[in-house]
């Protein structure tokens, strides 16, 4: 089963061996999947996140991705979530993968201001400060060990726990975390926009840094502190539930760079976990040439390989979903993780014109195209 | 496989044919179990619960016990939750099973004042007032529509759901609703003391019927009103889980005379669930002297059966679980319904002495005995 021939919907960055042998143990079997929504102030903060209308609506994204994804439509705002110009939330494809795959799945709070309108799992965080307050997230450690018991308990009776998030301005806050912890020190994330305010993300985060008296890698084994002083709410769980089920069955960890802070974290907390994790994403991503995921990876351990999709919108209909051939959205709310764990599930059966379709008629539905 | 033979751990009481019908086409599936904890004031009137060593502490009973199921260990207080005499929570039995079966769980809050210390799935209710009040729960309709959400997400990659409760005093509002609803017109619930304290019960429930101002029966058409006047905040989460998986799924509603009143609702609300549901629950309450459950079910629905599990402590060397045989406790925290779960998904391989050796390996355990 090393040997395993990957379909064409799926491409592998990093270490294969590890990639090849975590697929090889959950190839057909049985995932679940959670969502875990959190906000930080700093979304708010004019130029630093497009996932959303407008600064204010970021605020509302992750609990609109929520209920997306669970009641098929938004309860929390008029609309689901759009960037500017119209491109609709990649919980499009999530939702496409989740209904596919018939994969079980939680919404987990992290940490929210606007809480989505259905029932999640609790995980006592709250909203996120200012990354530039320097006291980002005022109780890392209680969110984390919640975490922890949530990814043990969510290992009982799933083959692998896929973990994924929906928090706005998270790019900002995973450099943050990532130059703290030493990890990179230039700025490598992404953006939801192809024009991606690196200058104005690394003022931000360097503003927050200076706030918590922190120096670049200062925080390398102070994960957790790290994420305290400049962090967001969505990263301590997420850390939690990665190192409580990867002790017993496989994790993918779905997302972008947002999420290299948070597979960064656990790595530091909990190194046995490497070999039963991989990173699940979306090709638009690992093609962005404004941010470097293989790199930021590179530079946490070359042994948590990244699995990715290889979805492309370019033969769309619809002018929003095109869009992300254009360097738009790219990730978020677990669309790359859910569809690489859609395609294991199905043995491969699921394939990414299969997840298009589904895509198109999510979007005909939601958008009332129909 | 209607006429399949029940190993001699389950039997059935009620309408056999919708029983077994329901066990043919879960027998050998795989479930998810549900405990929702919540609290009532009403538990703390003195002689009303005997769920906790005094009246004070049976509002941390609930708490516990999810600790229990969970972290094997309790955290918002110290031991572990016993009747007076120092009889052990039925949570031990509800361990035993989720442990041979290894059955998913999860912990839902439908309403505590002292909540467990891990993460829960949140139904937005609050700690009911005392059922005297009567206006015991604020708002039983928001935690009735998280219910249904919910229970259509469990019925997503799970064969069957099972639902049950801890919720110190429940006895006490279940019997007030279902007089509310005329389901009963006399006292036939059960209580966690061979001694129950009936006339105690009929008087605190007389004066909240009285105080919102409703006669025997008036409510038979508004079950949710019944529970916001005289119920707990435990009842709409229930019904509402019922109601949202058995759309999908046979559900195993888990508990005694409390979950009647619970089920009473639910068929009330929505009856296309008949035919998918059953009581799972055990020999000891089955065989209560002072309590009918047979006769409330048959008050309910010729429709709704019981399976119970044959589980017998007269063997046990400890006096604490021998107690179970003396008619304390009966029921609890989901311990009949789980037991049942997990002798339906071994297909009928885990017995009743498989789960009381179980049982006392746990209770050693936790009662540091090895």
């Amino acid at each position: 089963m090393s040997n395993m021939e990957l379909p064409t919907s799926l491409s592998i960055y990093g270490n294969e061996k590890v990639a090849k042998d975590i697929l090889s143990r959950i190839w057909g079997k049985k995932g679940v999947f959670t969502c875990t929504v959190a906000n930080t102030l700093t979304s708010t903060i004019p130029g630093i996140s497009d996932a959303g209308d407008t600064p204010e609506l970021t605020m509302f994204t992750p609990a609109a991705d929520a209920e997306l994804l669970v009641l098929g439509r938004t309860v929390c705002m008029k609309g689901i979530p759009i960037n500017p110009g119209g491109i609709p939330t990649p919980a499009t494809l999530t939702k496409a993968a989740l209904e596919l795959s018939k994969m079980p799945f939680f919404i987990v709070n992290g940490g929210c201001k606007i809480k989505p309108n259905l029932p999640c799992i609790e995980m006592g965080g709250a909203c996120g400060d200012y990354v530039t307050s320097g006291k980002a997230v005022s109780n890392a450690k209680e969110i984390f060990n919640n975490g922890v018991i949530l990814g043990e308990m969510l290992s009982h009776g799933s083959d692998f726990v896929v973990v994924s998030e929906s928090c706005a301005g998270g790019t900002t806050t995973a450099l943050a975390v990532l130059l703290a912890m030493g990890i990179v020190k230039e700025n490598l994330v992404s953006s939801s926009s192809p024009n991606n305010p690196r200058e104005l993300k690394m003022r931000t985060v360097t503003e927050g840094l200076k706030a918590a008296g922190i120096g670049i890698g200062d925080l390398a084994n102070d994960p957790l502190k790290a994420i305290a002083c400049v962090g967001d709410p969505m990263m301590p769980a997420n850390a939690g539930i990665i190192i409580g089920a990867a002790k017993r069955v496989p994790v993918i960890v779905g997302g972008g760079t947002q999420m290299a802070a948070v597979i960064a974290a656990a790595v530091k907390l909990d190194p046995s976990i490497i070999g039963n994790i991989f990173q699940g994403t979306t090709r638009w991503l690992m093609e962005d040439p404004n941010s470097s995921m293989a790199k930021i990876m590179d530079s946490i351990s070359g042994e948590v390989p990244i699995v990715y999709v290889n979805m492309d919108y370019s033969s769309s209909p619809y002018e929003g979903l095109q869009a992300y051939e254009w360097g738009y959205i790219k990730e978020g709310v677990g669309c790359g993780g859910s569809s690489v764990a859609s395609i294991i599930q199905s043995s491969g059966d699921i394939t990414c014109k299969d997840l298009l379709d589904k895509v198109h008629e999510i979007y005909r539905k939601i958008m009332n195209f129909d």
